[in-house]
């Protein structure tokens, strides 16, 4: 049974409601467009979040991180901005949905040039879940698949560099990532002036290859990068590990 | 009892001879020097050795490495370039030693400006443990152990661009390092023109942070990173590894 702020917004057809397993948070997802995946999750539990930061989500999707880190942190502001209307209009009602609209703002436009709402300089964090793949070779035929998983309309240069540009000095900025982008990822982040401080790998079980990898990079830092130590999607034995599950029951 | 060829080339005082555990091969290590360490160990397994390999070693102390890779694969021939003369001697000996004189040949030089007996472009494998630590701050009193130890003589960008020099098209390029240089050892690697292809990351034990990280570049290769499985030194409950007890049981 819908709750009266569910039905006052209301779901379009092919959407559900999913819980998102943290504070009662839910989000709006469709069947035929681009769903949360498990790297959401890890990613709003890596970045470096502090009681009071103006966050920005470059490439939000349906919100779904901007709702985490609401249920997970005490952030003074998060902006997401994405560049799909369909997506931007889901992710504006599950803020809606979730009575959240004075602290997340979702905006419609194109990170590759950021329209003029977003301050440079004024963000604490910048977090993204960009696109893995290359613009080139097979795509997934549904053009807003297509776009949230390759990179059509941006590439991982330019939300590294739309990143740097947004952050106050200092200030962090948190991706995940494929390892095999590794190099290009740690290098483009040094060339763009955000110095790569803390890596993790994110390993589908302690003794396999890892499938992800998270960074945070920080504007204007020294050099030195903290690896820390493997995130096991699964225990050796199957089940998700207990740091896992803890992302689950907060 | 020293044996016929022991006794031949003889121990300085303070010297000792140890067993490489492999293929019954010795080294010779003295007590106020550069020892060799797992570090060495791990590389030389790591290393992608193919047979008939043309080898060279930057900075090779007291020859542990083409020791060790003679006893584990069949290369073409070694060379191992050392500055510090004490090394050199000690290196020396250990290869007649073991009557290795025909695959491995150590020569003293500056790996900054290679001796013209080293063919730029004429090896397939550069392999090199280098200084893992800065010049600057607390360095070891004896000058000895500071050379090997920190990057007075040489830094890390020496040492790939020297590596990058000697190594034929294609060729490979193998390092470790503590994985708190890890970004200045990838973008390095990359700007000399020795792209990172795979990437293992050592952890005293599963659980816990790296210590080590070891890299294989190749020159002239397009961008991808394979990142492997971490390489845990001792087991959860205490003692080495399956695998690294593997490298000292050939």
């Amino acid at each position: 049974m819908l709750s009266r702020n569910e039905s006052r917004i209301g779901l379009d057809p092919g959407e559900d409601l999913e819980d998102l397993q943290r504070c009662g948070l839910k989000i709006i997802q469709a069947r035929d467009t681009f769903r949360f995946g498990i790297d959401s999750v890890l990613l709003a539990h890596f970045a470096p979040l502090r009681k009071g930061d103006r966050v920005l989500d470059l490439g939000t999707g349906n919100g779904v991180l901007p709702l985490l880190l609401a249920g997970i942190g005490e952030p003074g502001a998060i902006h997401g901005l994405e560049i799909q209307p369909r997506l931007v209009d889901m992710a504006q009602r599950s803020v809606a949905l979730n009575g959240l609209e004075d602290l997340i703002t979702i905006m419609e436009g194109d990170l590759c040039f950021p329209p003029p709402q977003l301050m440079a300089g004024g963000y604490d964090l910048v977090i993204s879940n960009p696109p893995y793949l290359p613009a080139g070779g097979k795509v997934n035929s549904r053009e807003e698949l297509a776009i949230a998983r390759h990179e059509i309309l941006c590439t991982l240069t330019d939300v590294l560099r739309t990143g740097a540009q947004m952050l106050r000095n200092r200030g962090r900025m948190a991706l995940i990532h494929r390892p095999g982008r590794l190099i290009d990822l740690l290098t483009t982040m040094r060339a763009e002036g955000l110095e790569p401080k803390t890596l993790r790998f994110v390993h589908p079980t302690p003794r396999r290859k890892p499938t992800m990898v998270m960074v945070v990079g920080v504007k204007g830092a020294r050099p030195h990068v903290d690896v820390l130590p493997p995130l096991a999607i699964y225990q050796e034995g199957g089940g998700y590990s207990k740091e896992v599950l803890s992302f689950y029951q907060g």
